[in-house]
């Protein structure tokens, strides 16, 4: 925050140069590509509407997993566009089985591209990323992965598994306030934009290729995010990335464990995001009155359900700078709550199963 | 900037929905209008092509006034989205003669709109965009305007001019870093985006009514920008609308008064702009070399030409958080620059001329 509260350089300078490139070097290794990761100005969501914009043409046939509120987003920006998405749909909580996208593959075989979730925030279910990559790579069709609570939350190096483009903002993992979205595109997705017939302006990723090649942003950059980027990537990079992913696992076990042992039912229990975790409340408790009272009479704010969920869940994210203290505050503050709305809760017991997973994290004795 | 440090408030909360409806008043006021104020993720650019996207439909004609950079890209927006642009085209350093409009809306009737910029960034010079409305007004066509470098400049109200799509961004007039972007519309305007067939979908401006209808947005903003823009429009509002232009009007004054007093021509002499000025360098003199000086050997920074202008023209800005004491620098440490560089300058004579305008706004002694 204080380096984002700092002079804000001009852009096209070459002390801001130099901040491009360090990012950039960062930015490479959080996706694990040799590719050039594009910076925005923008929220995720931007970044979804320049990969369909940039890759497809219109009329172009395509497959959508739609397992939740940011899947559903993929299609809105087909429709949008012109372009025909042929939804495979997963029930909300469910991870999308491989098999479920290779019918619809065998079922559309035009389809120019897959667009999916790694990390489906609405419901905190873990599409399987690299085994769609694989049915993706055995064919003429791009895989778009929304990162956006999955980069630096999980290892999904981009180049390895064979995603074609890959999308996070700065909000997630990189513990930035919004406003920056990036996103990388395969040697195939940069070819496929070269026969790309939509219109597009803003989020024109070519453009945005060339400003790299010069150390510099087709627009003008959002400066002082970019100023926290420096910062946050160098904190990343100094705890090292696989410990970066063994945090948000261990996090997200402490989690689920303290959800468990209170009792609770976790919306995704088969494939559970490591990012955030959703909670099944029990029938009698009203969960918006629930997540009011905390937000707003005990300062733990979570985030609800939406749509079909409203009322019916409860959501912990733990990514990005929440810590395994943060983790029991939010375990204790939901006992609390549970316990002052006449649920049956033994008080402690949650964040007693949360410890176990989190003292696994403990620095060793010196 | 201290602000901008501060928690990152959840933007789905009551808390950040008070800090919307703050900012969405301040920003009525700033943009003279009874509409509401759309705060978009973007930079300037974002806005504008959503002026387009949201107005027209593929095939429609409209009238372009280019009078230098971002006239350009008003022209490579509409051709990025099938619009028929019909440039007027105006020499670098002036403003658009109305009669030029006219007869350009007399030559295509159909004309669905005129873009235009309140004050060409690159050149320093200021379109007549009253004279502007009041042609566009009696017609069917809409007056889309840039504001990036007036809104908060100049005294640019939106309904009592009649402009109907006026833009701006956080990085001039309101003192902030970039990565908003802002944009109203009058009612025919809204009324247009019923029409309209354009593609688009971060920059869907009647989603981001919608949102502010619940004093949301579309999509995440960018909070920390946010809650600094809060501030900015406190300190504004506190300054006094009529001082704020004010100020801007006698700092590009100073500036004016110690280019000619130091012999230079000025870029845009006939219709200059308060927000920055260009001066154009003499012959003899290696612009580019001087502008490097300045900045990596001086540590003051101008903005170079651009294009055509390379190497032959410096600006000065004069807008937002610039005060009197940057003017004096800023002329101080041109005068240095051009003796180094064997040019005939009387030094501390622009600093002079420059002062004498500045004296009126000297508060009054008590």
């Amino acid at each position: 925050m204080a380096a984002m509260a700092g002079p804000v350089i001009h852009h096209r300078t070459p002390a801001f140069a130099a901040v491009l490139a360090e990012v950039q070097e960062g930015l490479r290794e959080l996706f694990g590509t040799t590719q050039d990761v594009l910076v925005l100005a923008a929220s995720g969501t931007g970044a979804m509407e320049g990969a369909v914009t940039n890759l497809l043409s219109p009329g172009d046939e395509a497959i959508v997993v739609n397992g939740g509120k940011f899947g559903e987003r993929w299609t809105k920006i087909c429709q949008a566009y012109g372009v025909r998405p042929h939804e495979v749909v997963v029930e909300w909580g469910r991870a999308v089985r491989p098999e479920m996208v290779a019918e619809a593959l065998d079922a559309v075989p035009a389809a120019r591209a897959v667009f999916v979730q790694a990390s489906e925030t609405s419901t905190c279910a873990l599409h399987p990323v690299p085994a769609l990559a694989e049915l993706c790579r055995r064919r003429d069709t791009l895989l778009v992965v929304d990162g956006i609570t999955a980069v630096g939350v999980i290892d999904l190096p981009m180049d390895r598994s064979g995603i074609d483009v890959l999308i996070t903002g700065s909000q997630k993992a990189l513990m930035l306030p919004p406003g920056l979205a990036f996103v990388a595109l395969s040697p195939r997705a940069w070819a496929a934009t070269e026969q790309s017939r939509l219109p597009r302006f803003y989020f024109d990723f070519r453009r945005e290729r060339r400003g790299i090649a010069e150390r510099s942003t087709a627009w003008t950059p959002a400066i002082s995010l970019i100023n926290g980027l420096r910062i946050a990537l160098t904190m990343l990079k100094a705890e090292g990335w696989q410990n970066v992913y063994a945090r948000h696992d261990r996090l997200a076990r402490a989690t689920r464990a303290a959800a468990t042992a209170l009792g609770f039912r976790l919306l995704a229990p088969e494939s559970p995001s490591p990012a955030a975790t959703a909670i099944l409340l029990p029938e009698t408790i009203d969960g918006s009155a629930l997540f009011r009272y905390l937000r707003d009479r005990m300062g733990v704010t979570f985030a609800g359900g939406q749509d079909a969920l409203k009322g019916k869940i409860i959501r912990l994210a733990h990514l990005g700078y929440v810590d395994a203290f943060d983790v029991v505050v939010a375990i204790a503050a939901l006992e609390l709550a549970l316990h002052h709305f006449g649920a049956r809760v033994e008080l402690g017991r949650g964040v007693g199963a949360a410890e176990a997973v989190l003292a696994e994290g403990l620095p060793p004795r010196t």
